[in-house]
């Protein structure tokens, strides 16, 4: 039931829309408002409260913005499902990305299947703004020049949600913080120095060899099957180090078993080698058990953990972090402990609170119900297409497509032409030969609400369907 | 006259205090209220707008951190003096630095003659958080991928203020931004390769060299004369590229004159070799023309121009800059341009508003006073020592002291010993011998205030003084 006894304070220091905001977001987290509820239109709580329509507006806006709320078209303003707990399995029914549309057919514009983009139509931009004002005006002491590896509350909060989340075992000593993680690798490749030799997943992703080749140092492609790097094509290799996506590979999709992990951990362990785990991905899952991390199950301090908010957060959030074993953080300090980190001080200690507060759990919840319900849709929309499998689902926010009606250049050349260019997984293949007939699909930047019509303009092109565009979600509807 | 018909708006999405704030900062800046003059007291200010004392404070607060107002004790608030245009050589007579005093005798804290500490005590941090704000509210596109060289309304301020100020020829597309200089100047010498043989100032910037010697590449280190690097050993050095800070070079504060800049020049151009130019500290000028840039003066594109907020803002804004020419410009491209840029893009969009609506521009007039100012006293008190001569404090935040009734390292033990721990030359010579008997003072962490205190605490440790110590700046007053 929602109450106007709201206590807001026309000369407080917190804008009124922030009061209001603040209020009926409150009183949902509390439950005083449920699931369904109705609340009152714009006009009336301007009239009850004696506050301005800007106001409401401005108020109303956040609390659709960071999924309080749900709009409902000639209805009104509902209370949306908060979840407190665990993720549930119901799709959200709001709105799901900002307007927009596909991209006209022909024109060379992102796909919305790239394997990059990330949907960030529900980021907090609300709450993120306020933790960086009071950031800002609680800590002149942040001008002055921070801690190398990143500020020690940050590192905190990284080390307690690695903890948690992933089984990392770690304290906030050997977190290093950094503006993303080709910053970060780059100094993980100087500590391993000019000599060391890297393993890398064939297929894999190109940023890592470019950086690599571009340091002048050696490359082993090792080929995957199944359960991820070919231990024994690893062996042959000769590398020192290797780098892997166990929680969903880039780009196969593959989901590293537990057997596979402990096999090259015994790799790193018996040759004092180094595995970096890019825990690429590991925020969304849509079913079997999420497997912990390698660093998790190593026992022997040979595995540096990486991750990063790009994918999970927005792309424009630099900020990556390692977790160091205790021998390659003395290194570390002694190589970059009198440079400055990378990251400014301010948005290090805003993403400090964003972890606390529980900003990024709910954030997490939230866009994680979206991705599993584009997923369903796109999936599904997909399957109609003849001989089309799907693999690397179970997780993450792309997958690959097979669709041996053609080879991968057709459908690629058919995709581009009704102006949905894709991405073929021969691009990503070094030295092995690709799957043929196979895409790798992002699904970050496409709306759920477009996938039946990209997957129809999809289908008409490798089809053949002519006349108009069928709706594949309506169908099924 | 101050006006209480200032138009402030309860319902407004800004808050009351800004509103106040943004008024009578209006009407200093307009000069409807001007220098000197009295503002009403906190108390009247309440009763007169019908505002709470915490609006007023808060208000205050921010006028008084901006530099707008000054406060006299016992007294009230006064309109501080306001600059539109040049530079005044009158100082403030504003409190300069957050209370503090100075480390107890004995304790190794950071000395308050640090060379790398700033004064933040007038960022204008009230200004940022807004900026932050409105940039976060009003571009939810900004959470996506941004271009690899940096945003371009930062790229097209810069290459504004740069070449307003400092004489650069370049336009936008130049313009290279990335999370501090050591990460841009590791790009630099990833483009020009593993062989390129560098030559650096000796004595010069530890970082730099630590940096080189980290990625294995080749220094050389070129001894300096009293016009900068000496050209004849540069050209037998066999350097592909000079790592130069004409502006104030770091340690020994020399501003490189014009004909050494041309022959400089010359060398680049001669042997198609590269100039990096560092320019450290060229925002702080106090006496003398400020020379503009060597890019500005090169006819051959073989200079890098290389910036920083570091110091003229706060080392903890990670925001600095390149300006390439055409031919590098394209390699960067081609070896970076897949990156995504070091600099979150908030942070490069509120920098850009910051450049462009003037609080840039506003606070290094504010700064620039303010450091004046205590490099005067300083300077002042420091010649009353027998012998004491103090060189390269025509510009920067900080100059050398040569004193030779010690050597070096007595005059560092003494100094240590009554809690003022110092940096002598030598520390930053390589291969060359320093003058002797000759520290490096930085003045950026020490508070005006306690100029007399530390002058005359210094003092008594290498004249052997005993007894109460004497303020110097209160004996002149």
């Amino acid at each position: 039931m929602f109450s106007y006894s709201l206590n807001l304070d026309p000369q407080s220091r917190v804008p009124m829309y922030e009061q209001l905001y603040a209020a009926v977001a409150g009183a949902i987290r509390e439950g005083a408002l449920h699931h369904g509820e109705k609340l009152p239109s714009k006009r009336e709580l301007c009239a009850r409260l004696g506050v301005s329509r800007s106001t409401v507006e401005a108020a109303y806006e956040l609390l659709l913005a960071e999924g309080y709320v749900e709009s409902r078209p000639r209805s009104g303003y509902y209370v949306a499902e908060y979840e407190t707990t665990a993720i549930s399995e119901a799709p959200s029914s709001a709105p799901v990305c900002a307007p927009g549309h596909l991209p006209p057919r022909g024109k060379a514009l992102d796909s919305p299947f790239s394997t990059s983009a990330v949907d960030v139509s529900r980021f907090p931009y609300a709450s993120w703004a306020k933790l960086y004002r009071e950031v800002v005006y609680n800590s002149p002491e942040l001008l002055q020049r921070g801690e190398a590896q990143g500020e020690a509350p940050l590192r905190e909060a990284l080390a307690r949600l690695l903890r948690e989340y992933r089984g990392v075992q770690c304290g906030p000593e050997q977190v290093v913080v950094g503006a993303g993680l080709e910053t970060l690798t780059d100094q993980l490749i100087t500590l391993f120095g000019p000599e060391a030799v890297y393993a890398v997943e064939d297929p894999g992703y190109p940023a890592l060899v470019r950086l690599l080749q571009a340091r002048g140092r050696a490359v082993r492609f090792v080929p995957m099957d199944a359960a991820g790097m070919d231990p024994e094509a690893l062996e042959r290799s000769g590398a020192a180090a290797a780098y892997l996506t166990p929680s969903h590979q880039f780009p196969l999709g593959i989901t590293m078993p537990a057997s596979r992990r402990s096999r090259l951990l015994r790799w790193a362990a018996e040759g004092e080698r180094w595995i970096i785990e890019d825990d690429y991905d590991s925020e969304f899952r849509y079913g079997g058990r999420p497997i912990s991390s390698m660093q998790g199950m190593d026992r022997h301090g040979r595995v540096i953990y990486a991750g990063t908010f790009s994918r999970s957060l927005a792309p424009a959030i630099r900020l990556a972090y390692l977790v160091l074993p205790p021998p390659l953080l003395e290194r570390w300090q002694r190589q970059f402990g009198r440079q400055q980190s990378t990251v400014s001080r301010y948005e290090q200690r805003v993403m400090a609170r964003f972890l606390d507060e529980g900003y990024y759990a709910r954030y997490l919840r939230r866009v994680g119900k979206l991705y599993a319900d584009r997923r369903s849709a796109l999936v599904s929309a997909l399957a109609e297409l003849e001989g089309a499998s799907v693999s690397g689902a179970d997780g993450g926010i792309h997958f690959l497509l097979t669709l041996p009606r053609y080879g991968e250049d057709e459908l690629l050349r058919r995709a581009a032409a009704a102006g949905l260019p894709l991405r073929g997984l021969s691009e990503f293949c070094h030295e092995t030969a690709p799957l043929p007939s196979t895409l790798v699909l992002g699904y970050g930047g496409l709306p759920t609400e477009q996938v039946p019509e990209a997957a129809a303009r999809l289908r008409a092109a490798w089809e053949g369907t002519s006349g108009p565009l069928r709706c594949i979600a309506a169908e099924k509807a």
